[in-house]
């Protein structure tokens, strides 16, 4: 029998490296974590439940993943660099291979990142992740998503869709081959988090106002629009469809690109002036970036053909009360 | 309907007002935080899952209190002053009469401690509530578990084992009259967390180690013991009874104070040096507080009566994966 402390040891304790974030970590009624001076501390968290956030019996090592990438996700949105996270995890039972494979997945990542894990929370439970993040940026540089303005260009990083055709895949909705399937299902189950790309953009002042996509663009994209007081005008031909979707008709594409969730792409805006530098800044970071609208003073999300004609797409972003 | 985003903006979403801590709060990707030049992030993380935790049905204003209490209670037990917290939550529905009851024990408590909620996520899933809560101190005043040294006094904040004398109340286990069933039930419930006591045992450099009791005194203390590589002798009959468990049996009384759980109060090892500044300290917080045994360097610990005579006492502390 794997005991609670016993877990959080062989799982989630790792030998101290001269590199470690923390002051104190793992072990004690707190974490310690001493800020760099002159930062500012970015701190998101994110809620992952089964049977909602991802399905019942889901690869351990892609879960490990996809928590910590969500959050990631939300640094990489705000433009700040990763410093640590806390992980609290209710388990219906301390199963040795589960745990073997969620903390490779999430460890992975973590080191990648360079975001050291510091503390948190194990208990008996319906299968729940919830991670806290931490970053670090220096004062005025953050991408609110209160700060786009008129004029600005509307960019998204990556590539839309795939994700919600993976889940459309699974659920019957469309027919993929499993090649199809399976390429998809990597978005789906193990998004990339913007992060380098967002760091950039924050510190050398190229955006205004970012947001990561996860509740799908056109939702997502109207927090921008409503807390900066602003309207777009959206190309939906224009936005990046992954690989698999790119492959489907124009009906799919508008619907997954617009409105898919799951995405965990940037979508940000940025001023005119700031093109030449912001693709020089996406291509040495390897992220693609392609611009698809712009920002106007009328407030409102005006979605537009190829021909500038207006289309009238029924989508709504996901809302967990709704459904 | 209740939509997320009502849900978060009518009850978790309050006016800016001029002692707001976070540069930027709820509403965007992440929050953002300026720490106090010189000062440490304490961070810790909690989990309460229905069921486990707390009762299906249980009161949701006591359960606000409850949630962020237990986390400003590892806090008080690291020594450091409250700052802002995030709050993560999974409903299974959005009940308004719920979410209102929360939301005021919540805020109620927050407030007591100038501690503000700075963001989080809400979803649908079985109830479970998780908050991580910030904290400063200066550098080298953490209260560690690592810290104790032979011939530490051992103390003890408030009284310990109402809560589970309450449990044992509600499971049947022993017989408590309506009014000691609601008295102990108190304890339970709304536990109040140390943070004063704490605080002032870490700025005036008063305490060596200190842990929270969550789980049981001899459980919690044996972290302190094993992290700081000694002993201890503890007087049981020394251990100070909450009012109800006071008029029961001594071997009732023993092992409820000794190992009952959810007892947050401060278990702390300071020289013996320093017991009339503890008492002044602890006087001028209104926290009674009782030297209950003494660190020692012979590893274990030796369970004793007031006569000094060993006890062998069958106890353990609570562990989430071992029932």
């Amino acid at each position: 029998m794997l005991s609670e402390f016993d877990l959080i040891k062989h799982y989630f304790v790792r030998p101290s490296h001269a590199a470690a974030r923390a002051t104190l970590g793992i072990g004690d009624d707190c974490a310690l974590l001493t800020p760099t001076p002159g930062m500012q501390t970015a701190i998101s968290s994110d809620m992952l439940v089964e049977g909602r956030h991802f399905f019942a019996g889901a690869d351990a090592f892609k879960l490990g993943h996809k928590s910590l990438a969500v959050n990631l996700s939300d640094l990489a949105a705000m433009g700040a660099r990763p410093v640590a996270f806390t992980l609290a995890l209710a388990l219906p039972a301390a199963d040795r291979d589960w745990l073997a494979g969620f903390a490779a997945g999430l460890f992975a990542l973590a080191d990648a990142h360079g975001c050291e894990l510091i503390g948190g929370d194990t208990t008996k439970g319906p299968l729940t992740i919830c991670i806290t993040v931490f970053g670090e940026l220096a004062p005025g540089q953050a991408l609110r998503r209160a700060a786009a303005r008129p004029g600005d260009d509307l960019w998204i990083s990556g590539t839309l869709g795939d994700a919600r055709l993976a889940l459309a895949g699974y659920w019957n909705e469309v027919t993929l081959s499993e090649a199809e399937q399976q390429a998809s299902a990597v978005r789906m189950h193990t998004p990339t988090p913007r992060v380098a790309l967002g760091r950039l953009l924050a510190e050398q002042g190229l955006a205004h106002a970012a947001i990561d996509i996860s509740d799908g663009l056109v939702g997502d994209l109207g927090h921008i629009l409503k807390m900066s007081g602003v309207g777009a005008t959206m190309e939906v031909d224009a936005l990046p469809a992954g690989p698999v979707l790119a492959t489907r008709d124009a009906a799919l594409r508008r619907a997954y690109t617009a409105a898919g969730g799951d995405d965990y792409e940037l979508c940000f805006t940025a001023p005119a002036g700031a093109r030449a530098a912001i693709l020089a800044a996406a291509d040495s970071v390897g992220t693609p970036v392609t611009r698809v609208g712009r920002i106007e003073a009328e407030t409102g999300l005006r979605l537009v053909d190829a021909g500038g004609q207006a289309l009238d797409l029924r989508l709504a972003g996901f809302d967990h009360f709704a459904s």
